[in-house]
């Protein structure tokens, strides 16, 4: 099942950015929204997404398809934008050069801008058979994503000079988990808030596993610059709670997460998913070197 | 009605504004947004946008509003971005300190995403009672916008080693005055195909008069560092046909633009707006120095 999510996504992300890539557009930029979307991740939103939306019945696969799209485009500009020199100056992402390295700042700027764009006209193009879901998906996305307390405003929290760390936690990342939950149950008829608490317990998780490995972790292992919590002086879990508390922290929100999965038809394959995901985000090798 | 326009403008854009301006929003970040879309400019697009609405009857007056909140926060959005030290370094913006100046380059970053993610947030909010005709307008935003054909492949021009004039300006300028004329026309009711040409030509025209004010104007006059597009080697009517050529052509795209309205009962109002545009645009001392 999940190869066949994978590739409902892929396939999804690649009409996507078609729609743009014709003749007209400006190539470089082309090239830099590609370099941003390929080679992907985990997908692990889209991917939430579709479970969710399977669990809820998927009777409109293509407004699902069109969600978990328009999720992973808005995670892959965050990404985008967080690894421009003013923020993280990073110059490697997911084991190859940032795209501000590739192709240079201004690129990235507007890859990031396009991206974004992409996102919402995706939602859009998806609703062609459920138009009167697209008002509540599209509002969701954006109150996920922008102000007060999407990714866009976790982000700000940086520039801030204080940040509570659940605060700065539930916008920078457990936002677009929650956006992926409510996205499938919306596109499939479903209820957004009975699945909003799975995603964002899942969403926390993920960001806390985020920050053990990047205590925990080498360089090679993570294909992005280890320590960058610590080098940026970071709210970071660890930093709060010491290693082998920000373990104990992941794992009580995994447990969370999967008492908050409504119990249904889907229930027993999304709390599987869950426990997958929870052995990919921190596997034992890395659980080993936290507790050592 | 001008200035019935406007208030409903101010109106829209504040209410857009305040719904990310509550507790726990990270307050550098709203302050940027706030310092990006006021003082506005003319808002030309959004009155343009709510008189082609006018011309087609303004059945749904909500709707039109958000149309034209949605194109001036993408404008104000893409101001904020191209102002940023990777675009023109522009320290400037309407008489004083551009975003990045004044709340530094990440939150300047920040600010112009959150500004479009607003954009299309404030569509979803206005459809309530049309929500039918929200994924037209979403859709013909998108497009005015991101790839391939809208200001961010404008703007991405400037990173190619070769641009065609009319393509740049096309994307960069006359696709925000097509969405405006197309949002307008959608919101009311009416058909969108005829109005873009009146946009596309205003669109046009408003960039070869910003040319034109670039290369005459001072810096005090113009409220931003004037002589830019010759600084930074970019493509410029005035590069091309030169200040006269450049003036006649301004005029021939505003005679266009004039036969461009459809007939019927709000064209001869929209004729006379657009006169009033062409010379709050190029005032006549302006005209005098481009042929002295």
């Amino acid at each position: 099942m999940k190869q066949q999510s994978r590739a409902r996504i892929e396939q999804a992300l690649e009409a996507a950015l078609a729609r743009g890539e014709v003749r007209g557009a400006p190539p470089r930029l082309a090239a830099a929204i590609r370099h941003a979307v390929w080679p992907g991740g985990a997908r692990i939103r889209p991917h939430l997404c579709l479970a969710v939306a399977a669990a809820c019945g998927d009777g409109d696969a293509a407004l699902a398809d069109a969600g978990a799209a328009a999720i992973e485009l808005l995670h892959c500009a965050s990404l985008v934008h967080d690894d421009l020199p003013c923020f993280d100056d990073a110059a490697l992402r997911r084991g190859r050069a940032a795209v501000h390295v590739a192709y240079g700042e201004r690129c990235a700027v507007l890859a990031g801008d396009a991206l974004i764009v992409m996102a919402f006209e995706t939602l859009a193009h998806g609703a062609a058979r459920h138009p009167l879901r697209l008002p509540s998906m599209l509002a969701v996305l954006a109150q996920r994503v922008g102000m007060p307390y999407g990714i866009v405003a976790g982000q700000a929290w940086e520039c801030e000079d204080y940040a509570a760390l659940p605060d700065y936690h539930r916008a920078k990342t457990g936002s677009l988990f929650a956006a992926a939950t409510e996205l499938g149950a919306i596109a499939a008829g479903g209820d957004p808030n009975v699945w909003r608490g799975f995603g964002e317990r899942l969403g926390e998780a993920y960001q806390v596993a985020d920050d053990i490995r990047d205590a925990a972790c080498e360089t090679e292992v993570l294909g992005k610059p280890a320590q960058k919590d610590r080098t940026l002086g970071r709210p970071s879990a660890v930093h709060e709670f010491g290693l082998a508390g920000a373990l104990a922290h992941f794992e009580q929100l995994v447990d969370h997460a999967g008492r908050s999965v409504p119990d249904g038809p889907g229930a027993k394959q999304l709390r599987a998913l869950l426990q997958a995901e929870a052995e990919r985000l921190l596997p034992p090798t890395v659980r080993a070197q936290a507790v050592a």
